[in-house]
């Protein structure tokens, strides 16, 4: 059987890893070139494919796709761009097939959270009505750890590895300026609706009392009255008190504590919960905070990466490689815990079925019973995931990340198509 | 002569590798124990001597001491506290000569920015007026780098380095996410008056065109209407722009621009004048803004340090040791630049007189001539500062910071002293 090409694209919010996935898909592509021809990467995720906006991978030198595996971002540009049920646009489901038979193309990996999972699967299912052949992998990306039957999700463990970084040196300084200035410090850690993050930030304290003091989970109904009171009981405690906030908290109404903006898909911009629970600690305790929102930073932060998250990263990139050649779609290869220390995994298949659209939240055995911390089950569980340091290559003092060449794949189609 | 004690202390907003320059005072100290006694530390600053809280540092193994090298914070507490003037605070002052004599204090090292650097030429011209003989050396220490005379304040290469990695990290996020999603980034740099921390941010930039696209620096007045035609320009060329704004940008009527509260001393708690922006380019501009405030984090992140920094801290503690046993007072070790590149320096003496309550402010030559970027001139002066990578140790997947005993020295004054 003679080779076929791939189509690779990266989607959703990006991390500090989803390129040490483009480059296992990569290498172990290379190795199979009797089976996978060239690779082409979606420019913009599966806008690339709509438009026929093909980069050709295989122009790039090892040492450019090795780079990869130390690069945060998207390599190949990302996209928030969501395809609809096959009978809404079913249009866009014919255009890639399109596409994809124009550059013969027998593979498709979308490297990205739950919606590019649906989105796999949904091209698998229209490639097989329209009898077109091609296995559809789909490959985990998010830093919110929110997807189901994997034990984690590549991209996690370096996002909890960084805000658990922060807020212990966050912690260090709020303890030597606290006698005579600020007592609270308020770290925001992403994730909409699932406190994974949040929750990691709990592995900087070693023993009881150490901060961080106080959780705020998504999954937990934020009640000021209780927060307040539990600030007051660090206070005088410890004479300080140190929160980590998920920016998805919501009061008992169900709205998001931060809910003032909408961005363009209709969906609530967060951002910036910490201010506003710093304005009330202040007037309400009568005592100085800082807070910080680190925001992109916490996802693309690869100077801090879990070592431990980038292999994988690239395992998972591979094994989606290794699972279409064996014939395998509609599946997305999934990280099987079989112990917790040493933390020993490996890959196991999930069908895209049972992925798609499904939220991970932390289950309620991980919230302690005040709901302001975790459970030692949740340490078990969180520790391993940021273990090992995987310093990218420096070069003057900064990062040295990789930039491709990203040269367009000639178009074969004469039809353009409007996303 | 037989050997007498020395004060070490540690004031104002703590940074990466303060403790660095504790550790360099005391080995130094150890290694002089001919002449130097036990060394006591501060609890809190300024504050541990006028309450006679002193830390019996002798009792720390040199394990221990070492160990400083890699922590962030201030091992002995910091404080937000100023002396007034000898005449005002007369008492204060005859305060500190009096728990100093009374625990034999001939060396006092004050490690801090240009109030502590005030601070010790006061105690020193007490001491002189009492004829108590003591040696008072102040130590350089502000991620603001803003003291005068010294090619550069430790703990500022550090703040330099995670701001610059940390925009540059931002930036590859924001070029994947940009087509169909975030088009601008901001990042809030630490710096009330001085730019130097926004301006090292520039560093990201390897060639024209690279992130940041526009540098706000608090020593060039925000004009809304100049800015935004900045932005505009960006997104044009580029596509997306990423922005670093000091905390400290004022417009044309002086005023900060994030200037809602006080702190308790009066000072404008800046903090939060990135989201101010945000909302005016996506209310002006029409496009989706994310937007960072690191605060704390920047000025602890020790895991991301400079070495270069971290061997100035500790030179700086070392050279104070120095030159309290050859006799120096009323003096700062000085960082004195010998070449760019290589950098080349060595350590020199600075007069406290002529080091306190003067802030270093970028020259003029270091701003680019429409305010919005850097000169060559700047980016040699900056770029060597944050060289080399000095990463702490780290156990289960985070750094191992240190923390000392804190043993408190029997205290040998009746009298109690209310701060």
């Amino acid at each position: 059987m003679a080779a076929r090409n791939a189509f690779y694209a990266q989607s959703g919010g990006v991390t500090a890893v989803i390129n040490a996935s483009a480059c296992g898909v990569l290498e172990a592509a290379r190795e199979h070139s009797d089976q996978i021809g060239k690779v082409y990467a979606g420019r913009n995720g599966i806008i690339g494919a709509l438009t026929e906006d093909l980069i050709d991978t295989s122009v790039e030198s090892a040492a450019a796709i090795g780079a990869l595996k130390h690069t945060p971002g998207a390599a190949f540009g990302s996209c928030r761009y969501k395809l609809g049920s096959i009978r809404d646009d079913r249009a866009q489901y014919e255009r890639l097939i399109e596409v994809f038979r124009a550059h013969d193309i027998g593979f498709f990996f979308y490297n990205g959270g739950g919606d590019s999972q649906d989105t796999a699967l949904k091209v698998s299912q229209m490639a097989a009505r329209l009898s077109y052949p091609i296995a559809c992998v789909g490959i985990p990306k998010t830093v919110d750890n929110d997807l189901p039957i994997t034990d984690c999700s590549p991209g996690f463990g370096s996002a909890a590895k960084y805000v658990a970084t922060s807020i212990r040196e966050a912690a260090f300084d709020l303890a030597a300026m606290s006698p005579t200035s600020t007592k609270v410090f308020l770290l925001e850690v992403m994730g909409r609706h699932a406190g994974w993050a949040t929750a990691a930030c709990a592995l900087a304290a070693e023993r009881e009392g150490d901060p961080p003091h106080i959780l705020l989970l998504p999954e937990v109904t934020f009640v000021e009255r209780r927060f307040l009171a539990k600030v007051k009981e660090a206070l005088e405690r410890h004479g300080h008190c140190v929160i980590a906030a998920s920016e998805g908290i919501k009061g008992s109404d169900s709205a998001f504590l931060a809910s003032g903006r909408q961005d363009a898909f209709g969906h609530a911009q967060l951002g910036g919960v910490v201010p506003l629970l710093s304005d009330l600690v202040s007037a309400e305790l009568g005592c100085r905070c800082h807070w910080a929102v680190p925001d992109y930073l916490q996802r693309s932060a690869r100077h801090i990466a879990s070592a431990t998250d980038v292999e994988q990263a690239y395992a998972v990139g591979r094994a989606a490689v290794e699972f279409a050649i064996a014939g395998k779609s509609a599946v997305m290869p999934a990280i099987r815990r079989q112990s917790d220390a040493p933390y020993r995994w490996d890959i196991v298949e999930a069908p895209l079925s049972e992925v798609a659209n499904r939220e991970k939240l932390l289950p309620s055995d991980f919230i302690s019973a005040d709901g302001f911390g975790i459970t030692e089950a949740a340490r078990r569980y969180l520790a391993p995931l940021i273990c090992g340091e995987a310093y990218p290559p420096f070069k003057n003092g900064l990062p040295d990340y990789a930039k491709l060449q990203n040269v367009r794949a000639q178009k074969k189609l004469a039809s353009e198509f409007a996303v």
